[in-house]
């Protein structure tokens, strides 16, 4: 965590400076705004988090309820989510809180006695094989509670508009303000009030039954309803053993998924209510809780659960469905996006796979800096296309899996042949799950591959993978991917070649050129900003850290920034093994001893990857995303 | 972390429910009161949040100032706080804040050309190697900060009374509260008013100048002054390449003690500004800050700070006193103490070894939990004894240690034979400034040696050092001892014979028998109160988790408790090895493999050290300690 940057904090330094709209922001709804999101589910308010890091774009969150959501909905964290959680600077207070999946077992009818169940397998939870961060399970309603946070502390001071309604929007052709949206007001002071604002940008983050999506005349493709599951978060008096581990009981009375929640008593299970029959109507929402839990009993039988006290219960009955696209722009037209949809609004999926709060964020996570750089003038507006096009097919991808293991843990226990199918079938599946498995295509912000040097550890178009590093002007054992926040910034890191600093080398080279006022991280970055206020520039020696005297690497990398001309000394890394660290990020990563170019998107993932002398193709890819500044003025900061 | 007992709680975990004094706690300061802290400095904060945790005591603590503090003081965190903030539920934020130190280096004359330094050793920090918390740099202000939070997320809701001087106190001989005190108000709408108020108990917690301590004629022994130095933090342009690293710098010129600190940019300096002469009259006091800054860069030469923000600055003039004791009774008196000394009212010393904050914060630790079980009835009056008596060694080792160090390092570079001579003593002596080192003497809550069983890892009189386990409930590897939160239990850790549970057992025999009615932990437990309210018992068996079988596991381990009746599952360790874990605490720690009761205070030092079948020495010991309860109510819930 850096700050004191601009002088001394006395507080807590979470608290960044208000800044631009967040200086003395307006309480009420104002008029007009830049970015209007609709809803303050998960996606909703990733969105708020984010925005807040660009003060100088106004942006409101409105939300139908009155205030934060208490309870209830979702509750599985993928390892993606935590990493991202880190980007936004609530990671480790979130796992400190959540419950941690170490183990998913398997249950199954005793082969003696098919009437009672017995433990049929256990499975190692994937995680902490996969990734740094861990899988939890916690509140949706936490989640949400440290994205309002991180949301407040920003420069922007972003708080949502609760009790405020969306009814529907008209995007006009042109007009600074394009989109008109009407809303009424249905908590506070005004409620009943109907109202119209206008906005550059609205974003749908509205739900499954999303009003936005039917404003732009979205079609939510796929059959309605599937299968109808009875949720209940209980506090229980049991016998049952696995009662703290995730678990799949497969009996023939009827399946149950497992899930221990967060604090050490509460689970939530959920009890397949079956298909739903095509003219049920909603008929299987009127499940009394009482059957629900009877049904549960049932299926674990000869354990028991005795209900003390349900935190909170529902049908969730939910089919798979994506929407025919995630933004207003028809096929033909050549307009840029003014609407868009993310998370439930355009992709819904049963709840087995833990993955509905996940991928909605990470949707929110894919726009907000897309918005905030065309918004601030840094990309054409062209930017936005990609959203719709990257996260179509992640929403297509979850479907697909979605539906193969809800059928799996569906089946009934005669048409299980192996009773070890399912677990392996879950390790072999992890990485999906854990939020990892997302490639994006080639676009302008995703380089060709065939135009890239291989790197193994690090493949274009995935998520940036951290790996543990020497910082070099302190010697602390960090990893590499953690200093980038969600702070709307491009990360490059600049693999050196084998030479230390000082000799001439490809990196010296490097250095030369992308300080050089030619250069793109110079034309793109304006002049009146920190040389690190666009491109957040670090190096990685392949040398012990004792070894890399700092007093010799090139300024580029220890760049003088802030008010007050300050040494950033947190750019420079060493590879090398020392008391505190023995992994190679080389090795580890598999990079070229010859040094490497890994640029990186905002939102974490890899957008190229290059050979240090390819000067040239980092310049025409950036020439491909951003609009010249070194004339103009940052519009982040002034 | 553990919640949801009681039903289901929306919002923050971390917040607990109100209860006793804590419902509806007056804002004002109240006429009368049980314990009346002076000083909201690290100690006085800690025993905010300790006592905070016994709401059925009305704890109130006073501090002079208008309000919290802002800036300054001390910054050095050993690894022992840093465990004390985890018991105190804070430890991961403050660690993501904190700066962490990896390496000390040490600077001296260049042998080629002694007007310049160059460094002359680097050492790895002894941190991780002594536990798995870190050496950390944070501002004083922000560790009493995190107290602050603790201490009004506790169910006594306690807050600071701010602006309320302490004037004097006199101890009478009897009635209910019979310190009486004279404060008076100067801040706030009473600002100017004196009034007298009373307490049971008195904690000076008033720092040097103890107003508290004058009162009940304590003297501090030692010489005043012996030292003086300049202290600032700075933001500085700098070409000194260890300006991220903790240093030692000893030159021709004289002599810096430079420390990074948190946020990356800031760091604070000590510049020796030698003996105070015996007349001196706090005349160094006034040295200026730019003969400060100049004598810096005369001893950094040929590097150089170009200072461009001071954050804080002090002239720190401290000699090495120790007061003659630690409590209000006269030697000869057999009453036991009304007013306590802690912190720098009863020990002062250089801050060369970063030690203030922390041993002010364990006298705290030391004292709190013991006025919360005499004012509870769980304990006698004479347990207030035992304060002084274990607190009075620590500080003369302290002082001890601090000569020692700080005299070492202001040698001057002649006297230097050997420069790795600085750093071996470092590290040799390590375990003293990590606050590891501290061992009680046998007391009524601490066994006599002799009469303990030998377990090498768990010396009796120190504090019980954690070591990874697998819970069985679910399989998560956690620190055994990072359960133990800071709630004013007992703890008991019962280390398994070889048997798994369900078999005949040492461990068996003792669960049964702690579990009689004639046991001490049923005796000292009040019967309305959880099974678990005073000794909060733990079971470790030696078998892998997935082989201990909760079902066969005696009710002991697992009580239902709370209104609900809960089941709680966080009791059941195993040692053995698992996919998350390959630590054995038996081996880790020297448990006999026939099993081992390891008994932990509420301060989490080990009381004693017992085979299995030694239950009559564990009632003879907590006979000695305990107020038989078995016929009262709980004093702490009722
Ligand atoms: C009742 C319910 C139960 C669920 N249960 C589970 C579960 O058990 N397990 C699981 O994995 N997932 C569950 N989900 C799904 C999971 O919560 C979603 O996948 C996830 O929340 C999607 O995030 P989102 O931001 O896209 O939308 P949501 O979290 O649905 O957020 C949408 C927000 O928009 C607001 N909104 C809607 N319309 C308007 C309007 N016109 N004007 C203003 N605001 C509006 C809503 O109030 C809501 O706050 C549940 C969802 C719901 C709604
Ligand atoms: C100005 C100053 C500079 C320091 N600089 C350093 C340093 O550079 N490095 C280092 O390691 N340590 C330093 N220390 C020491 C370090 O801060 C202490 O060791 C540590 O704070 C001791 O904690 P404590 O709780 O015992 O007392 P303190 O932190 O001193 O707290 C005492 C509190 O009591 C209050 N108080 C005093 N008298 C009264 C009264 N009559 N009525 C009501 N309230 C009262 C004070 O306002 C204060 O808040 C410094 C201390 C001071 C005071």
């Amino acid at each position: 965590m850096q700050f004191h940057h601009h002088g001394y904090v006395s507080g807590d330094p979470r608290v960044q400076e208000a800044a631009g709209t967040g200086v003395d922001r307006p309480h009420e709804l104002p008029e007009a705004m830049d970015v209007l999101v609709v809803g303050s589910g998960p996606a909703g308010m990733l969105l708020a988090a984010q925005m807040s890091q660009f003060p100088q774009i106004s942006t409101r969150v409105i939300e139908r309820r009155e205030g934060r959501l208490e309870r209830g909905q979702a509750d599985g964290i993928q390892p993606r989510s935590v990493e991202t959680f880190q980007a936004f600077g609530f990671a480790e207070q979130i796992v400190a809180e959540a419950f941690n999946i170490a183990y998913m077992n398997f249950w199954g009818p005793d082969p003696a006695d098919p009437a009672k169940i017995v433990r049929t397998a256990r499975t190692q939870d994937y995680a902490l094989q996969i990734s740094e961060f861990p899988h939890l399970i916690v509140n949706q309603a936490r989640v949400l509670d440290y994205f309002a946070d991180a949301a407040v502390r920003a420069p922007g001071r972003l708080v949502p508009d609760y009790g405020v309604e969306f009814l529907g929007l008209t995007v006009h052709e042109s007009g600074e303000h394009p989109v008109e949206v009407r809303v009424r007001h249905v908590a506070g002071a005004r409620s009943g009030q109907e109202r119209t604002v206008r906005a550059k940008y609205v974003v749908g983050c509205d739900g499954a039954r999303s009003g936005v999506r039917e404003a732009i005349g979205r079609r939510h493709v796929g059959r309605f309803a599937a299968h109808a599951w009875g949720v209940m978060d209980v506090l229980v008096d049991t016998d049952f053993p696995d009662w703290r581990v995730k678990c799949a009981i497969n009996s023939a009375a009827g399946n149950i998924l497992h899930i221990p929640r967060e604090g050490g008593y509460l689970s939530r299970m959920y009890i397949d209510l079956g298909e739903v029959p095509e003219g049920d109507n909603h008929e299987v929402r009127h499940t009394p809780l009482d059957e629900v839990i009877r049904r549960a009993n049932q299926i674990m039988h000869p354990y028991s659960i005795d209900v003390r006290d349900v935190a909170w219960h529902s049908i969730y009955e939910v089919g798979h469905r994506v929407t025919d696209k995630f933004d207003d722009v028809l096929p033909g037209s050549d307009r840029p996006p003014r609407v868009f949809l993310t998370g439930d609004a355009c992709h819904t999926h049963s709840a087995k796979a833990g993955q509905g709060m996940n991928v909605s964020m990470q949707d929110g996570f894919n726009l907000g800096w897309k918005l905030g750089h065309v918004l601030s003038g840094l990309s054409p507006a062209s930017l936005l296309e990609t959203y719709s096009a990257e996260r179509m097919p992640v929403a297509q991808q979850l479907i697909d899996f979605d539906r193969e293991w809800s059928a799996l843990m569906a089946r009934k226990p005669e048409e299980i042949s192996d009773p070890q199918e399912l677990a392996r079938y879950y390790l072999g599946t992890a990485e999906f799950p854990s939020g990892f498995m997302t490639r994006y295509g080639a676009s302008m912000i995703v380089a060709d591959r065939s135009g890239t040097t291989v790197c193994e550890g690090f493949p274009v178009g995935k998520r940036f993978r951290s790996a543990p590093v020497s910082r070099v002007c302190d010697g602390n054992v960090v990893h590499l991917g953690h200093h980038a926040r969600a702070d709307g910034r491009w990360r490059v890191y600049v693999f050196a070649d084998a030479q230390p600093p000082g000799a001439g080398s490809a990196v010296a080279d490097w250095a030369a050129w992308a300080a050089s006022p030619g250069s793109p991280l110079s034309r793109f970055t304006p002049p009146d900003a920190d040389v690190d206020a666009v491109f957040d520039v670090k190096v990685i020696y392949q040398q012990r850290h004792e070894d890399v005297d700092v007093a010799l690497v090139p300024d580029l990398f220890r760049p003088a920034t802030g008010p007050l001309g300050l040494t950033d000394w947190e750019k420079v890394y060493a590879a090398g093994p020392s008391a505190w660290n023995d992994v190679d990020v080389f090795a580890e990563r598999g990079v070229d001893r010859d040094g490497a170019v890994v640029l990186v998107r905002p939102d974490q993932y890899v957008a190229a990857v290059l050979p240090l002398p390819a000067t040239d193709e980092l310049t025409r890819f950036l020439d491909g995303v951003m609009i010249d500044r070194s004339t103009g003025h940052d519009p982040r900061t002034a």
